[in-house]
């Protein structure tokens, strides 16, 4: 019960992020983009919604247009990638260059590289990765060494995954965020079509809902699952219930809800 | 060899694509997109480079905005997700109006689903699938009948990855593209900052190729794929021989090249 409190005392603003991967591989088909899906979960769980999520290329301009559009528009941004000791690695230069401010050796960086390293083998192009904009924050990074950092709003993270999940989750608890959004999820066999107006509907009485329909499609054929997003509880499985007496009363018998997120 | 010509004498030109994925699933972390990735692969294959994919959530504005500002920006905006029959599919009256043209029933819209449902089970909602913005040619869907369609140069795929893939393969070839990208991946066990240096020079040596350094970290250690892209051939197997000789004058025996792309 003392959970339920806190988090209904929790500021009922709504955090906002958005993801930049930054990437040539992701873009030419070569790599999967993981990245953005795993934060996007995340950052649901900690109350902060992502509103969009751009894959860019390796490239200066782009770069920096977009970390100065996007850092306008929303509360955090997260970028992944470009961040290593190769030619290619030009996401610290790009950021500094997006807030106007110099890249410079830190000695933080620097030190943490020293450390991890040793003297000998601590390289001009190792040394590159302490090379960060004035006035950043570190993130630390303790998969491989070379740190992420933090520079207003915005977060720049390795693209390696299990690199960037650490370092994320070394910054996210000390992110505000919102009401955690809560979901309800619930499976039928009926084809979408079938039930769309009745879920248009379930949408109308609940203003405080979002409601999705995801069809998928398996062995050949056509079904759907209900996502039920909300921030109250009470609205949350009202919403559910209702949807499984709908989905029954068109002859179907759905799956029971699964809830997630906050206390669930 | 007839092919190596015919493809020396396709237009140089390079043509520029832009993916749009929307869909609230995506960006909640429910749904890991693999759209993009599957498209980012076709297109490299037919000369066109995907430089910037977007997904955005299931909201009127954004996806306008987003569609118009990047058909202004490449040669061919590709759109997934939000056709289906329920409430939150609203990219074709998005896209209708993105383009200032109205949606209509579309009368071979309306024969395909008629076709492919019959009379009874054409409902109201399964009709809503057959709303095409006037003036758009279909995109035929042979996976569950409803069509995509494209306008002017924006083409919109359903978001079920085996749809998409059908109806995208449906229209690739019709698209004007410009030379294959050919790639060669080469793997060492070095680190990247070992090899960055002499991959920064051998990039200057060819300012056609573009290389890439791809850290990959698995049980403990990390390593690096080096992936060389060229639309000549020649520069291309230059430029990877170098590669191999640099890598072994640091003392690293890489992988066999992996050529990919074009006539390989």
């Amino acid at each position: 019960m003392s959970e339920v409190v806190s988090i209904s005392q929790q500021s009922a603003k709504e955090y906002r992020a958005a993801m930049i991967v930054i990437g040539d591989e992701i873009l030419s088909g070569r790599t999967q983009d993981t990245n953005s899906h795993w934060i996007a979960g995340q950052l649901v769980r900690h109350g902060i919604r992502l509103i969009e999520s751009r894959t860019i290329p390796d490239d200066r301009e782009t770069i920096i247009d977009t970390v100065n559009e996007l850092r306008e528009k929303v509360d955090y941004v997260f970028t992944t990638g470009g961040i290593g000791p190769t030619h290619d690695d030009i996401t610290a230069e790009c950021i500094a260059e997006a807030f106007g401010v110099e890249i410079e050796q830190n000695s933080d960086a620097y030190n943490i590289l020293l450390d991890y390293y040793g003297k000998a083998e601590l390289t001009e192009a190792r040394l590159k990765m302490a090379m960060i904009p004035v006035g950043a924050d570190l993130i630390e990074n303790p998969v491989s060494g070379a740190p992420g950092f933090n520079i207003e709003n915005v977060y720049t993270f390795a693209g390696v995954p299990q690199i960037m999940q650490a370092m994320f989750e070394g910054v996210v608890h000390k992110l505000e965020a919102g009401l955690p959004i809560l979901t309800s999820t619930v499976n039928c066999t009926l084809p979408e079509s079938v039930i769309a107006g009745d879920i248009a509907a379930l949408q109308s009485s609940f203003p405080d809902a979002q409601i999705g329909s995801y069809p998928s499609y398996r062995n050949g054929a056509l079904g759907v699952a209900l996502v039920i997003r909300a921030t109250d509880r009470i609205v949350l499985e009202s919403a559910s219930n209702e949807l499984i007496n709908l989905i029954r009363n068109l002859g179907d018998e759905p799956s029971a809800p699964v809830y997630q997120g906050g206390d669930y």
